[in-house]
């Protein structure tokens, strides 16, 4: 079995290519959830979908987000009333969360919702949220505090950061299967996801670090920046703010107390040295992932590194 | 000021006919609430939707329900989450009904939210509750009890019906506005709906039937039957269950307490001795409205029969 910790975006793109080289049985996905948002009374959770979509063959990979051809007639009509738009649910994308929130309404937990909801759409793998809690990305700006998803889609990650917190984590549990797949699995892998608000807020969830770091088999991050610069998204202004160094270097450095190995990109192999400096190996390869070949091609590299799976 | 009693698709076109006779300002319109549903954790209120959409110019008229050329992505998605889906919420509708359902859960009234929907379509024309309490229409059927809209539009009125009551009506209050309006009205029509389920819960929200009986100004019912048949929908084997005679006479005895005059079908005249028999005026004329020239008509006739308004 396989575990893997992940984000939205950048993390599918992995993600879909692991898929392709695991039995997807054998995969189990912990995602962040501390980007989740309420709207319209709905509870929203990005990045689950955003997987769940990747892995159920229905994401628009092209935008990154979202179901592909989905249309917006709701949130037209939403815009008539007068609300904020600016969060781009989609129609069937709607379908999804008015799910959710009507199992979690029922008293189900996020991890039932979640399995119910990749269950109907066909996906194999296991999707687990971080935590049943609710643990929310807040981002404090020289105007305020904002909750993650105003800062990065509303705001276009325009404001200087002072400070990242993730509100309610102290108190937060992992879900129910998280710390067993941490700990029964024969690798993991952490995704090229943002470390600061994508991987971040799974770490910060009581006992998920620890679990990792008491892990004997190896684990595998992926680097989300090339060369000093993030891939997509956020990442370096987020990782500068939380005093990461905007480099595979500093990717490697926030991993390092649990992971064995980072995935640097080639431009980046003269990086090496330094992360060997902090007891790491590190693996320069292509990460760049443009299209389906290179998913997959970087996750079997990614696989290869963790040795054989039991 | 005009106030109008009503339930949907067939009130609704009275109502259409009405908005062009009367200055929009000075209508009040008092709506069934009680085929209101739940569905998905949203607040449904069909026939709020009808009149307000109608108002607004959005009714898809054709259909007799929704927003003209809605679609329906969200509903298919809700498909493929093992929903039932044989209540058509189309997607703009949809917007409605999450705004309804945020504004409630925000702690609005069901006024409230209904007032800020139609303000934000552009309707002059005041859309009231019945009540802002719950009340639901119930079928006693040889099978059971079953909610309204489970008999009406999942099983097309095919089962036998036992009895209708309306839940919660004896506990309910007039929504704000709706004894007002039936005091304050310079006349009050009693569009042609069904006298069962569509204006029988309003007639049951205590109150509101003294309040009509005790009025001054003349008070019009159009009846929704002619010659035994109901113009659209289960009137006719509702009315049966009640105990009410399907024709035209059988309406106006429904309403003889409070009623001065019914408007009938040509093909109904005959019945004019027997509902002079109830002190009531019978008044013939074309009462089917198949376009916007008949519903202007027929409103313009209804308003003659209030004699000149304040």
């Amino acid at each position: 079995m396989l575990a893997v910790l992940t984000g939205g975006t950048g993390g599918a793109k992995l993600i879909r290519g692991l898929s392709l080289e695991v039995e997807p049985r054998d995969l189990v996905i912990i995602c962040n959830t501390a980007d989740d948002l309420v709207l319209y009374g709905l509870h929203v959770s990005p990045d689950l979908d955003t997987i769940t979509y990747t892995l159920a063959g229905l994401a628009d990979e092209e935008k990154g987000w979202g179901i592909k051809g989905d249309t917006f007639a709701v949130l037209e009509q939403m815009r008539e009333y007068g609300w904020q738009t600016w969060f781009r649910l989609g129609d069937r994308d709607l379908g999804t969360h008015l799910t959710r929130s009507a199992f979690l309404r029922e008293g189900s937990s996020l991890s039932q919702a979640t399995d119910r909801i990749r269950t109907a759409l066909g996906v194999k793998a296991s999707i687990l949220p971080m935590s049943d809690d609710r643990v929310e990305t807040r981002i404090v700006t020289p105007r305020g505090e904002i909750p993650f998803q105003e800062f990065f889609v509303r705001d276009r990650w325009s404001d200087e950061i002072e400070r990242v917190y993730f509100a309610g984590a102290e108190r937060s549990r992992p879900a129910p299967g998280v710390i067993e797949a941490i700990r029964g699995a024969a690798g993991i892998v952490v995704c090229p996801s943002n470390p600061v608000t994508s991987i971040g807020p799974i770490l910060a969830v009581p006992g998920v670090r620890a679990a990792l770091r008491e892990v004997e088999r190896p684990i595998v991050a992926v680097s989300p920046v090339i060369g000093g610069v993030a891939i997509s998204g956020p990442a370096a202004k987020l990782m500068a703010s939380a005093g990461i160094e905007v480099s595979a270097f500093g990717v490697a450095k926030a991993y390092a107390d649990f992971i064995d190995t980072v995935v640097v990109a080639r431009e980046d192999e003269g990086l090496g040295v330094r992360i060997a400096g902090l007891g790491l190996r590190a693996v320069a390869t292509d990460i760049l992932m443009n299209n389906l070949a290179d998913k997959r091609r970087l996750a079997h590299e990614v696989l290869a590194l963790l040795g054989p799976m039991c």
